[in-house]
């Protein structure tokens, strides 16, 4: 009997990444109980105790849903079920204000698995991101206009963390849990139109996929990879270039520079003066860029966190700008 | 009485883009008669004729539908009674075959406007490209999944050709048309659903927009221009490269490259090799990059134009494969 097709594009990815591994380590596969992170945790299984790994499934209870805690109880026991050596459910309290629901739970999410991972000795977080996510993430992305690093989508690995569906399709991982006869949750958050994932996922994507053709998801999922090479490599040079100028940000020297790389290093020095991630805009360093490149004696440039940079002599200078309560 | 909003956002930036001309100087603005060109035309005429330049009003005969050319009349004599100084029809045949009709209309138009710049002796070519078709070729780009470049869209000023409304809305040109009384044509093509731009147009981006918010087209130009620069950087860097490596592919140095870097290099290589542009995706080129950092004794990798890259000694080597008979 030959592998379903489907369960063969989950299993391979899923075996490469745990080939890296020795006998006898340690993985956590992150599962919320939807078909991309059942289908990540069945193969898994399969794959791990192949190569001796010990295979820890792991649910984590937002607590942001009536029922939730029966939800990550059901997970649980569907994992151990389903052959996992252990099984934890970690709960976690979201705080929602900031950045907004999905991205506070996100967060908690992650620090929940770190310590998680760090106190049972796991050398491996596995997520169950599929290229579908890929594509979704670099749509959102778009809308926020920050350029290569916001379009790079989500990487395949980070510290502990790996990726390995994220070549797969979320119609692979659903129709490896059909054939394997797993029972699949569909997130209710998944249809919120509230979030604005949902909107990409059932609302924008469809109508891309009908007008530009079917390959959309993919071309998408392609474009992270390259962008994420592309702001890896500048984003690396701004770094080394702002370390070397030591605090100063000479005119003379920063007009020398390409404009990708001199826009980079304006921002670094902003937010090193203490102006907000969140809220410094491309058009605020660009005016910033333009007292450097664009002089006619214009007046400073006013940027979130009540900074101010301005050109005294040959340099550009942040400085704190008026509090708030003095205006 | 004050300047209508929607014309001073269309009139300011030709200004900006005239100022760097000398008087007696000649412009010429292309006008198809949409709202677009016909409010740069009518904006390059005020603004140029307080500079002292020469205005002339073209158009081009595409030939691509009936009444083109009594279309092309209406559109100079329109910019006749506008006020140009001189007004020029050219027809150009456009040859569908290779990149479609779209890609082929545009490089015959190109062709014929450079030609009567030339002829006429007008040192800039003004297009009246928007904010909103900005956004399009970024989604255009998008669905190509063929990263920084192409996702990039439209440059502001190339050769002689200057887009001096590319930040302006398309909003702005109709309401500025219809303020000024001027009787705008509404070609047939933006219509047309067999052209994809015209369904990104009419029903990808509103969707977008819906969806997402009415800050979409607006990100979609921001990043446009900041992928602009990361591309024309990475680029540089990787042409630079190439030329220092002088037809050597030494496995040893390329290993050292970031990706970004290396995949161009790669590319610029097989297209060196005779590979065509248009074929060669950034699937092959990683294949490619893999005999570098993945090798493991693969063999060798077939590209498109009948080209094979393979790994001798501590080199790549692009080579050509069997002719498509002797298959």
């Amino acid at each position: 009997m030959s592998l379903h097709p489907s369960i063969a594009a989950v299993r391979r990815p899923v075996r490469a990444t745990l080939e890296q591994l020795e006998p006898g380590e340690k993985v956590v596969v992150a599962c919320s109980g939807g078909a991309d992170s059942l289908a990540l945790a069945s193969a898994a299984i399969f794959e791990g105790h192949k190569l001796g790994l010990h295979v820890i499934g792991a649910t984590v209870d937002h607590g942001m849903q009536g029922g939730s805690a029966a939800q990550a109880e059901k997970v649980v026991a569907q994992l151990a079920e389903m052959g996992v050596d252990e099984t934890v459910t970690a709960t976690v309290e979201v705080k929602t204000d900031g950045d907004g629901p999905e991205a506070a739970a996100r967060q908690a999410r992650y620090a929940v698995l770190d310590q998680l991972a760090e106190r049972l000795g796991a050398s491996v977080i596995l997520l169950g991101h599929t290229r579908d996510d890929q594509a979704e993430t670099v749509l959102l992305g778009l809308t926020r206009g920050s350029g290569a690093r916001s379009l790079s989508g989500m990487r395949a690995s980070f510290d502990r963390y790996r990726r390995p569906l994220l070549a797969t399709t979320r119609t692979d991982t659903e129709t490896a849990c059909q054939v394997e006869g797993i029972d699949v949750w569909n997130d209710p958050h998944n249809r919120d139109f509230a979030y604005t994932r949902a909107r990409i996922r059932h609302r924008v994507l469809p109508v891309l996929e009908e007008h530009l053709g079917p390959g959309v998801t993919d071309a998408l999922a392609r474009t992270a990879e390259q962008l994420r090479e592309d702001a890896d490599f500048i984003d690396d040079i701004a770094e080394a270039m702002h370390r070397e100028l030591d605090g100063t940000l000479p005119v003379g020297v920063l007009a020398q520079y390409p404009a990708a790389v001199r826009t980079r290093v304006l921002r670094i020095a902003a937010l090193e003066a203490g102006s907000p991630a969140a809220e410094l805009t491309r058009e605020h360093v660009k005016a910033v860029e333009a007292l450097v490149t664009g002089w006619r004696g214009q007046r400073w440039i006013d940027l979130p966190g009540h900074i101010r940079a301005l050109r005294t002599d040959s340099s550009i200078v942040f400085e704190s700008g008026p509090s708030p309560t003095s205006i």
